[in-house]
């Protein structure tokens, strides 16, 4: 059996490009005891796979040159020599960037698509969706009435983490980086508010108009020059949830900035760093809480999905070029 | 009765001076019902007051121009008109700096200088000790084996974090501003190491070589570089006791340095700024606690004290020039 996959064929100083992907084609062997032979349906790219391109020490593993690009993705079951999978069942795990593999049974995590499209289970009901539920519902805590801002609000993560917020009682107000991805975020999830980072003024003082007593919870998705606003708009005991960094992932120097520690000390401010696997344990009650929102119809999500296995390179640098909505998805079959 | 007093005399801007400050006499009135006549004895000048002198919004009032400057003082009973305090008490509150002054007896709390120094309930058993204790106890939370930093080493709370962090049985790394300040946290106050930020080649690479498994919790006293050469260092879920930023507080405008949030992001790092009035309901935990470590001999201080109520602006701007070890009192009587 012949796959195509994409290996990882260069490390990118600053900004990516599709020149650090190369497909090879490869002759996959026998399938062994337990394992199976898959065929990719849905591959997930995310922003944090930037850091994965980096030859430093960080809480992923870099890449190695020449090597196949791994992630989640969803595939079917093609063959299987495992008791536990059959032809036709859909799984999801952490596999390479190929058309086709051959994977052990216990890797995969069978999953179900007659409700849900399967992309979900890259999204909402996957790593993007339970980071929205850690950071929101574990270190921001929101309460009716509070004010909780988002950056990346359009975004996989942002999404769900305005969502969140918004059951819980608080007032949402999102920055996206284009007026279709802020009327979207009000018109379609319910934010209360929404800024164009790109085209205001001054994102500060638009803030500080909409939140005249100050930002009682930060979800920072992307830090820069956004944050730097939010943060000058804080209010005392505010809490951040610092989920990433995207508009600081392609650097290829430490960028420079004011001195927010001044600012965070003045008001009391917690701000909790953290990835989805330091709350590993607890993946079960977050996935069934999101389940349940999903079915409530409490829940909605939005995906960008390219169509066709070469478009990985496209999809994965569209994220730091903002052009998705939502979870960006490649389908490759 | 004449009293001579303090008052704010004018706002600097940067750095302050003797001029912000002016000696006043005034008579005192009656006592009243529930008043008494104080003496001063013991005078604080603490770090958090720079803050008090500008004129934002911030957990401390502004002073205002012309008013009597005021903060926590140790003073003897004089004449009493209250039940609860008699002539020759030794009191502690919030009392202007004056060498007089009448004041409601409710708000004075009795303390007991027969065996420790008065200058203990304006230090270690007074605000910096309480700050201390929380900030370590609760936001650090110190394990056995662990590495914790601390900046600011050798001033009021830095002394005091320091020790608690050695209780807990921690490996401590204090840094402090000349080698005299260093030779004492080590030789007097157990510190593990020290580190002169003064005469540090970089204070990053000292600490690389000190903590090659990185740094597991910072109590940060003063902010600017050398809290940038800390975070450089810290190790996976460090967390960062955000307690002051003394190297800040006489900037005329938000300084600017390299952005830590892609770093504290990388790392998991939880962050909290506090002040000790966040943790009003429990001094008294903290202070049985303090007290108990004091007379075990597990917890020692050191004050650096000027004679003369005329000291108080030169007491107050020697903090910003590191004149203290341990904590900066004026003896007034």
């Amino acid at each position: 059996m012949e796959t195509s996959l994409f290996v990882f064929a260069s490390r990118p100083s600053g900004w990516p490009s599709s020149d650090n992907f190369r497909i090879e084609t490869k002759i996959l062997g026998e399938i062994k005891e337990n394992e199976v032979l898959l065929k990719s349906w849905f591959i997930s790219v995310d922003p944090y796979m930037r850091g994965r391109m980096n030859d430093v020490k960080s809480y992923a593993p870099s890449w190695k040159i020449g090597q196949p690009i791994i992630g989640s993705c969803i595939a079917r079951v093609v063959e299987s020599r495992s008791k536990s999978l059959h032809a036709g069942d859909v799984v999801v795990g952490t596999l390479p960037w190929a058309t086709y593999c051959i994977e052990k049974a216990d890797n995969l995590r069978t999953i179900d698509v007659r409700n849900v499209s399967p992309g979900y289970y890259l999204g909402i009901l996957g790593m993007p969706g339970l980071t929205a539920y850690f950071g929101m519902m574990d270190i921001i805590n929101p309460q009716k009435g509070e004010t909780v801002v988002i950056s990346g609000a359009a975004g996989a993560v942002g999404l769900v983490a305005g969502q969140i917020a918004k059951i819980r009682g608080s007032r949402v107000i999102g920055i996206a980086g284009s007026d279709e991805k802020c009327s979207l975020i009000k018109n379609n999830f319910g934010f209360d508010e929404a800024i164009n980072y790109k085209t205001s003024k001054s994102i500060r003082k638009e803030l500080e108009i909409l939140c005249p007593e100050g930002v009682d919870a930060y979800f920072d998705n992307v830090g820069g020059e956004v944050t730097d606003a939010v943060i000058a708009n804080l209010d005392f005991h505010a809490r951040i949830a610092l989920c990433g960094q995207i508009s600081q992932y392609n650097n290829t120097r430490i960028s420079v900035g004011p001195s927010i520690l001044p600012m965070l000390l003045t008001k009391s401010v917690k701000l909790q760093g953290f990835i989805v696997r330091n709350y590993n344990d607890r993946f079960e009650e977050a996935l069934s809480q999101l389940t349940q929102w999903v079915n409530d119809g409490k829940l909605k999500y939005k995906e960008t999905i390219l169509e066709g296995f070469d478009k990985l390179p496209e999809a994965f640098l569209g994220l730091f070029g903002g052009k998705n909505q939502g979870k960006m998805l490649v389908k490759t079959d």
